[in-house]
């Protein structure tokens, strides 16, 4: 495989955007990072457009009318890391030398109120009554604080963090800080999560121009390198699980987050302690928790701790969810991961403005979702 | 890109399953290709699935059910030209070097009745009544009467082909043999489409199991080779059109099934006399015909002649739909190309009986459908 770089991105601000048709979501964020790349829409030879709610060959009458120029465009899908699976495609195909430059757009406009469980979960998750996310991570949030003292301050603290960055990120939902007390005592959504604590779906999308590292200096001073870019799906039946201190690790597969970690880790050449800026998928505040753990940040059942002491927050040694997270900027689920990649970027770049990092060199990405979908995608400058 | 064959396809009869859950439909077919292919489950890298009406993640939810081997699985789709894509995507895993062993599973079950025009057509296809696949196909068969002399009962020769050759395919749907009266007389669709002429929306499922040409003998005595795999979108508006005599060729975008064979045949390094047997999206009598003209078979306008002389029959010079098609099979969207794949295999190993093309060395397969998707693939052997 050639040596794969992002020398462009695009976002469509996430939030809830009544009069605008998913293309125009998808078009903005498209037309900005083809204008972010210096190269024209007719220069893209192959699109991979993610989306989970929206209708057959959404990515079609999206594209199409930036020119009809004949290039294969599909759409993908892997739920909540369906980022993973159009980033990932853009980059075999041009790895594989078949193809120059690529797109990688994620978009959704996800529906409101209750989602139909029967779409998305098993029929004993259902029976089991745990056929809404927030009621499983709930329960995995119980167990993790049975198991490792984790407390509930902990996960308000998360959502603290996240929420106070995205003041400064244009493109999140909310945009607002909230007192630890706020967060504490707003509507409980499943015990011990509150409604603070817990993303919201919404709308959104984003954009990568990928090409060949070796011709990356051609469009852009600072080309970002595509150092892993991993899928994968859970080896267990459940989506989240919490390592038990009772249970020996050896007696069953790995979370699937460390699992894909683990693999993308090995691709990059890299471990933890050389990740200087993290985007993980904070479904609510104990799933950020988790992410630290199976990411390798801490050992599993430290992961409280870490938020205590500061080291996820911007100035501590490995900043997450510089960008808000999914708590402050939504979930369109197609968009997500894209989402995250864009913002990377923007760090790696050094381009984060009140956000940034110092000295970011190398970023991770991280989403899970349903069925077990996870991605992981490391990028360095 | 490595060379890439195919040691292993599978296929569930296309048909109308209401006892059977989608998952049963594609875990049948990828297990008859794991069969065929002499490999396990557990020696598959990465697979792409292929579906449109289906739920988020129906990919995993089906084949983790065979082992959760933690590979990544992702829905892809491109409407009735999503076979395209899933395999174009297995061939561009393994071609890139990335993967050994990628599956390529097209699977699906479509609604019944009425089909929801707003999910697949533009507000000005709507409006104008071209909102349904036989009203559009109607009228460019009618232009194509005009221009080109074609005659209803040529249409009725193509749907008279292949109803009698999906007599001896056990996985079609009809298999049953209409008389020209019986074709001429059905209830009209749209004129002058009648009954018999049109594809049915159904269920079904088809597989194949990718590896690099290199290694594929260990396998299989028989590989057969992707010459090439070329998915594109059409270059204007409106997915379907019928060159006019008055209006020159020169003017506008070829017709997408010439520009995406016209790609598959320079990758290949072949041309149209070189094909021995061909599988074409015959969604109506008259597609098949236009498939002629814009795969290369005969001189635009001449497609009627083509069916009038035989040619296109078991036994002709280019035997085109010996499976019987979509009329008899129907078309179960995302497993359509699939099946076709399976077909052409078993056509070039000598292994599909009572339709077998003699000596037949080199099959095309061609799909296309709503926002002008297009595939066209070659395999050799």
């Amino acid at each position: 495989m050639k040596d794969v770089s992002i020398i462009g991105v695009g976002i469509h601000k996430f939030g809830r955007f009544d009069d605008e048709p998913y293309t125009k979501l998808g078009l903005d964020a498209t037309q900005m990072a083809l204008r972010d790349a210096k190269i024209e829409w007719k220069d893209i030879q192959i699109a991979f457009v993610g989306c989970m709610y929206l209708p057959a060959t959404s990515g079609v009458r999206t594209l199409t009318q930036l020119g009809k120029t004949g290039i294969p465009i599909s759409d993908v899908e892997s739920a909540c890391a369906t980022g993973g699976t159009s980033l990932g495609m853009a980059a075999m195909a041009v790895g594989s030398g078949r193809y120059d430059f690529a797109l990688a757009l994620g978009m959704e406009k996800m529906p409101r109120g209750f989602m139909d469980p029967t779409q998305l979960y098993e029929d004993w998750q259902i029976k089991t009554g745990l056929s809404q996310n927030p009621m499983y991570w709930a329960l995995t949030a119980r167990r993790h604080m049975a198991e490792y003292g984790t407390t509930i301050e902990q996960l308000a603290k998360v959502a603290y963090k996240n929420h106070k960055n995205s003041v400064h990120n244009p493109n999140a939902m909310y945009q607002k800080e909230f007192s630890m007390e706020e967060i504490l005592t707003s509507r409980l959504v499943n015990d011990p999560i509150t409604l603070l604590m817990i993303c919201a779906p919404n709308e959104g999308a984003a954009a990568a121009v990928l090409c060949p590292t070796e011709i990356a200096r051609r469009y852009t001073s600072q080309p970002i390198r595509l150092a892993a870019c991993v899928q994968t799906v859970a080896q267990y039946a459940a989506d989240f699980r919490v390592p038990a201190k009772s249970i020996s690790a050896r007696v069953s597969p790995p979370p699937v987050t460390k699992f894909t970690a683990d693999k993308a880790y090995a691709e990059a050449s890299l471990g933890p302690k050389d990740i200087d800026v993290v985007e993980v998928q904070d479904t609510d505040a104990f799933c950020e928790i988790a992410a630290y753990e199976n990411l390798g940040f801490c050992e599993t059942g430290e992961g409280g701790r870490l938020i205590d002491e500061g080291v996820t927050e911007i100035g501590g040694r490995i900043p997450v969810n510089t960008s808000g997270g999914l708590i402050s900027k939504g979930e369109p689920i197609g968009a997500s991961h894209m989402g995250q990649i864009y913002h990377i970027v923007k760090q790696l770049r050094g381009e984060a403005g009140a956000l940034q990092v110092a000295k970011a060199k190398v970023g991770l990405a991280h989403v899970l979702g349903a069925g077990g979908n996870c991605g992981v995608t490391i990028l360095t400058r």
